[in-house]
């Protein structure tokens, strides 16, 4: 059949299992085809592609409502449900999104982006599914390493008292971003692994078999079932019956599990073994996550078609090669990752220190109470995460960790604008969050040429300390930097400029560039350090036009700092940051100009305003 | 003995466990007639006198290192290394503090104020401990309500890839805070009632007898009994052995007990069940949480010394009457709260509506998905929490109710300075936190009078709403107040006065009796919404000098905001703001003068600066 004429997945009805492995086919190689071109999440959207053509074959989506965790492995629901002619446009502005959006889809009913809330998401709305005397069934979506995040486990410890019915579909491809760490994810292996497993899978297919109208005798064999798998199965504690472990990729079993789950009367849980990248070998033969999320790519060989450009490195890679020389150098030095070692480039500080870096798995609070640990003890924690997930740990740094000034060094990757991920993952509050904290050191270096000075002046301060670093790639340099903690760095200066622009990140090397061309008299300052503000530099160019130009943070935080500072004396300003909005997906330098934020509107706004000289 | 000589715990070695129970009886006197007098926390104090001496006599606390969770039942710790005499001053200024404090001891090694971070903090500590090839124990002293938060869970989970020994003394009282809920509670009540518990208790002390030198032969017996328990016990699916439940007043069996934990070569989790408030019965009997958290009391009674006053009552109060005749007239109201509904005088409305009021346990990020569930499938539902614990749940604040504007609204209670819990508890981020997020409305009643209309008017709107509210009795009033959404109230105005106050909170109310009994010529502005801006009544009082008066909440947010807009404009304002530091334990009043933010130290600084006309 040709896909791109799915309007909706009515037809699925009418196909028998060797049509809908044919159409898993085309899916897979459609999806193949347009992210290797686009970009995009690829492994799971790889692996789950039989698993939601089941969804949708089994459940009626116009009355029925699925919620996908995280939300970005749903390409297949996008296609099911009308949308695969706008994948051309996927993760660009205005284009198709790569996550769930209810603006997209009624079929969307949950949007997300951060993993792990849809149990309880599912359990509020079957709460109010019962209240409201409705039949329908609430499906949670979620992977093996979302499900052991600690919100995950609240809401099922909470489904004790809960007899509302959901479905949970586990999604579970032993790998998640990176290799899923912990307990939970042992105890998902034994049951993979486990003899009981054959067994209970011809029990399953049996009492299927000789049971079509089952509630009650499938309730007891289910219930038999979980005795066998009892201390081996976490789920066994929490009020939800199991049924598992399914081939993912096998319809029959698939759809006979999801009509059992969908006649079972109270909270079950289905456990499905998917494999990521199924379909793709460079993709199932990835251990480390290469192809979790990708930009395009060469189908053929698998090689990533980079934007490397000569002499230019990304942050992340700049911070990570430091990483790696502490760790050798200091064997008081610790890194800690939430399951994002792959994205944050620190797969060889983790291979080649194991004994100094900690994966905990998609447990932002747990690794940041962890550092504070090796903090106590006087060891010396770096924890790596991005500006949006940081979020999650934000009681750890403000009870924890600030309120104790205690010695932990925060590698906050993807701050401000992050570009095709969107709403959901643009880091843009981390300083705001952080700003009234006391204790707190805030950091952003603007070139890659700043990140060692930076690293090494903040490693001889004993506190709480950020470094925020966005996503792009910056040019290299030999120049030898001499930092001074707490001083902003004056990139260009005449005591005779009329106007003084404070610029964040990136922009501020793009402006250098732009100011020094045009031979423009515009004082340029770097606010390298954020927090605490450098009053020295603020007091020197006070006589100026002052603009606060910050394209990686709401106004909240550091520009309204600057301008407290100058309320005092009276001075008004002017600044140019995020807008209190989220905002949406697209590239980059799309959404800067779409805001009028890039570096060429907001210096002709200045010029207009105050003269070229 | 006399309790009050006591300088440090080495004098608990050469007592019998005759003369520690003695010891026992004297510290919960003690403990007993101090907090009826200054107040504090007292159920948890009274359980665990015999557990935290038993503690002190079996570790080696120059070198052995306990981190309590939250922190506020260590009060026997405090008596034991050398605190006693400073009981009187508990939770004064400059007085002994309510938790765990380093500047106090050197004993208290962790501190602490929200719950669940301890086990993460240990696991941190031990891994710095055997990299530095150093021998002591690191003991997580954590309670059963709090060892079913995520924050825990997370750190249980990661323990399978950490062998570092830390022990876990499961203070398990079966209550909490609230009634404790939730799978995990489920499964140790199980473990307190099975049959199994006898057949170990007899092994265990059968394995101790004749085993003094035990670790191989002891390690294979708590293998067995781990075994006996296995489907009885979550703990099972960790990596820590387990050896419980263990009697908490029986100081023969706590001392064998942690003797054996000691000697455990791997992680291992004591669970150690003992009674709330023992020894008051009051307190033993409080099912509610009443017991938890005094005031002064009347010992012979149980009664509370309350400081109501004629005419007032607290909003915290008049809140929770709002919600009582909501939960009745509004069958889609829901109301959800993290064990916190003693506190929140909820406990009405969770007897008397129980099918629309759910109590998820120590879960703050939990409660917000789940609120969130419930307002995507249109039902209204109301999320109360404490300010500081809101932190806890921030990322699902953002990523998952705010960016999709859905209808839940926030009780914010302790918002502000709440004085005698300290630095883990001041209420003063929230404004700061949620002001940048798209969609946020926050709103703060100044008096009694407004928290119905206010309330009203919030749930017209459908949206994501926040009030928050201090601890404070406020003035009742018939008054009939008409609340226009998202506009100041003109307290006080004459289109004459050349000063205008805008003043948060309980101070605005303070301000006007001042304002009108010395019928000062000043406007005062009582921003009920905070958000949004109300740019108008700004407009209105632009001529006039403006001062922005928040002891409720840091600079950033509120009165940034403010400043931001009159920046525009060229117009110079003055903030009066809490600091950007954290803020010590004290009354409110006594912090407020100390901070310079009491509302006569603020006015007349204010008339001393632009006069009284």
């Amino acid at each position: 059949m040709d896909i791109k004429q799915i309007k909706d997945d009515k037809f699925l009805k009418d196909l028998n299992n060797k049509q809908l492995a044919e159409l898993a086919q085309e899916i897979r190689t459609f999806l193949l085809e347009n992210i290797s071109k686009t970009g995009g999440h690829l492994s799971s959207n790889l692996g789950d592609v039989e698993l939601i053509i089941a969804l949708h074959k089994v459940f009626d989506l116009d009355n029925d409502k699925v919620l996908f965790d995280v939300g970005h492995q749903a390409y297949t629901h996008k296609i099911l449900t009308g949308r695969v002619n706008q994948f051309k446009t996927l993760r660009q502005i205005d284009g198709l999104s790569g996550f769930l959006n209810s603006q997209e889809s009624p079929y969307d009913v949950f949007e997300s982006g951060h993993s792990s809330t849809s149990i309880s998401t599912a359990m509020g709305m079957a709460l109010a599914r019962d209240s409201n005397k409705e039949k329908y069934e609430i499906i949670s979506f979620i992977g093996d390493a979302s499900i052991a995040n600690g919100v995950a486990f609240e809401a099922l410890n909470n489904m004790s008292h809960q007899n509302s019915k959901i479905i949970i579909i586990l999604n579970d491809n032993d790998m998640a971003i990176n290799k899923s760490v912990g307990a939970f994810a042992k105890s998902l292996s034994r049951v993979r692994s486990s003899k009981t497993y054959v067994k209970f899978k011809k029990g399953f297919l049996k009492a299927f078999k000789f049971a079509p109208k089952f509630t009650n005798f499938v309730e007891r064999v289910v219930h038999r079932i979980a005795l066998i798998f009892r201390s081996d199965n976490m789920f066994d504690n929490f009020n939800i019956s199991y049924l598992g472990p399914i081939d993912g990729h096998n319809f029959k079993r698939l759809i006979k599990a999801f009509k059992m789950a969908k006649n079972y009367p109270g909270p079950i849980l289905v456990h499905v073994k998917t494999k990521k990248g199924h379909g793709y070998k460079y993709a199932e033969d990835d251990k480390i996550g290469k192809y979790h999320g990708v930009g395009p790519f060469n189908i053929k060989t698998g090689e990533m078609i980079t934007n490397d450009i000569k002499g230019y490195d990304s942050f992340t890679n700049i911070v990570a090669n430091y990483m790696y020389d502490k760790l050798k150098n200091d064997k008081d030095c610790y890194l800690i990752s939430s399951a994002m070692i792959y994205c944050t480039n620190l797969s060889k500080c983790f291979d080649d220190f194991q004994n100094q870096c900690i994966d905990v798995g998609i447990a932002e609070e747990h690794s940041i109470a962890l550092a504070n640990g090796l903090a106590i003890n006087n060891k010396n924690p770096y924890v790596s995460l991005y500006s949006t997930f940081m979020q999650r740990g934000y009681d750890e740094i403000v009870h924890d960790v600030c309120r104790i000034n205690s010695n932990v060094t925060f590698l906050v990757d993807r701050a401000g604008i992050v570009g095709e991920d969107g709403k959901t993952h643009q880091g843009m509050f981390d300083v705001s969050f952080l700003y009234p904290l006391e204790n707190c050191i805030i950091t952003m270096p603007s070139e890659g040429k700043y990140v060692k000075p930076l690293l090494d002046c903040l490693d001889k301060i004993k506190g709480c300390k950020f470094i925020r670093y966005q996503k792009h790639l910056t040019k290299l340099s030999d120049e030898i930097i001499n930092l001074e903690f707490g001083k902003f760095i004056f990139e260009n200066y005449d005591v005779q400029n009329k106007i003084s622009i404070i610029a964040c990140g990136n922009s501020c090397a793009v402006l250098k560039e732009m100011i020094i061309k045009n031979n423009y008299n515009i004082n340029l300052i770097n606010p390298i350090f954020i927090k605490p503000l450098d009053e020295e530099a603020l007091m020197k160019i006070e006589n100026t036009n002052v603009v606060v130009y910050d394209n990686t943070s709401v106004f909240e935080g550091f520009a309204s700092a600057i301008l407290k500072f100058y309320n005092k004396i009276n001075k008004k300003i002017d600044t140019y940051c995020l807008p209190n909005k989220f905002i949406k997906h697209g590239s980059y330098d799309t959404l800067l100009k779409y805001l009028n934020l890039d570096e060429e509107s907001v210096l002709n706004d200045i010029l207009k305003k105050y003269g070229k000289n």
